[in-house]
């Protein structure tokens, strides 16, 4: 039986540490304040921003949303991000994408203010995160994963860490936190021969491929620690799954995220620490 | 007995290519042109110029060398960086560093037009590597451990390449490089732990630690190519050597670079194509 690393309980102790935070800020006159934009009526989005706004509410950081119809025009789109970008009242920007066909979803992603975004998509941030520098932000996730193991006292200082997929989103990301962290980091992918070799060996083993209970038993070994980022709507067992087979994983390791109520759980606290963190900088 | 992979050949066919691409831009009536910036009298830079020059004058690329006192004040290094970014006949800069300590060196790179960034130090040129888009350039050091590689048909694709050295020269771009051509990478360094038993297990090993000879048999196996990016001047020996003890290492393994003679050989090859790349891009 492994142990279950909890999203909630991280969370919790970031929600109690950014409402300190934001009440600081607003004895100086600052109110820590988020915008979220949304194009269109997806589900999954719409649910992260009810999860986001609640997260904000706990701790005191006001939100502003801008919903679009899911037809709205190229211009009135980026008109309401300018708008966003130059309100200095405005810290953190979260802009769903992908967006509809009728708008550049790369140009919108470059166009927001690197300063303000807390979700780390833009090319400052990225390059922040990459060359560990305080420029921009790490992508949400990322750091959510990174939060989990700092909470359990997981040291990654020298351990060697391998992570599942190179996404900009997860696996390059985290893998960049975790280095500068002293982590000795291998990066697999679909084209990795051998791969359940390396994964055995692995101290902490952070899985973000995406691929639905692909990791097995025969990719997991005793004493490991298991951050499974993955998950995914699983239709024959009507419920959210992660890249880790569970029940098959579980028994054999030390520690391991459930799915659902691990990563994602932490998450928009991340975000909500960012959007006090750029307000702080500002 | 290895195989030495000698950089001057790999150099000449870049040169080469360098030298057609050259050719046809000036058809169009563009003279691909390169800026020097270099403040005092360093030996080390003087030597690298020198190369530099020579290397862009055999591809019929143009050099302008803008040499400064090393101790010029701010305003004047910053308006002749100025000028050669808005200079739209200047393609690409080449700026020495550090500088000397009354300029802001970390001001000084982050001030260089990303456009013009063909030694790739600038946030821009580093978020591309990391990003995989075709933004800035990659650190010529970096991309010409990959020109080694790819010369000598020694596929990426796969391998299980262990990176010493996390710079953001040469240890950080070098791995990104390699994961966006499908190899599955490792990064070690100064933390990481029973190192030897990680990089015996690799295909290709990278070494980028500026510990001269510091990598003895204990690191290698056979079959192994060893891609050797350090140069340090041994005085004992009184010759240059890299990170590898060369008498121990080259034994063993089955591909290695000399030093010098191996990547060093190459840099200013892919610092020329990089001046190329700039003026075709604008």
């Amino acid at each position: 039986m492994a142990n279950l690393l909890k999203g909630k309980d991280v969370a919790l102790a970031i929600n109690e540490n950014n409402r300190k935070e934001a009440d600081a800020l607003k004895e100086k006159g600052i109110v820590p304040t988020l915008a979220i934009m949304r194009v269109g009526e997806n589900d999954s989005d719409i649910s992260y921003e009810k999860g986001a706004m609640k997260r904000c509410g706990e701790a005191g950081v006001e939100t502003r949303n801008i919903i679009l119809p899911a037809d709205v025009d190229s211009d009135t789109f980026f008109n309401e991000l300018d708008k966003l970008n130059n309100d200095s009242s405005v810290h953190g920007i979260l802009m769903f994408r992908p967006l509809p066909k009728q708008l550049d979803s790369e140009l919108a992603r470059i166009s927001i203010n690197p300063d303000k975004d807390v979700d780390g998509c833009t090319d400052g941030s990225l390059a922040g995160v990459f060359t560990n520098r305080k420029m921009g932000f790490a992508p949400c996730t990322a750091e959510a994963a990174v939060a989990i193991l700092d909470y359990y006292n997981i040291d990654v200082s020298g351990k060697n860490v391998v992570v599942l997929g190179r996404s900009l989103v997860i696996g390059k990301p985290v893998s960049m936190l975790l280095l500068n962290r002293n982590a000795t980091v291998t990066i697999c992918h679909t084209k990795t021969v051998n791969v359940q070799d390396i994964t055995k060996k692995a101290d902490i083993l952070i899985l973000a491929t995406g691929q639905m209970e692909s990791v097995t038993k025969g990719y997991v070994s005793n004493n490991q620690t298991v951050i499974d980022v993955g998950i995914s709507w699983n239709e024959s067992k009507g419920k959210l799954c992660g890249d880790a087979l569970f029940e098959e994983v579980e028994p054999i390791v030390e520690n391991i995220t459930p799915v659902p109520g691990g990563v994602g759980a932490v998450t928009t606290s991340i975000l909500v620490r960012h959007v006090i963190e750029a307000a702080k900088r500002n």
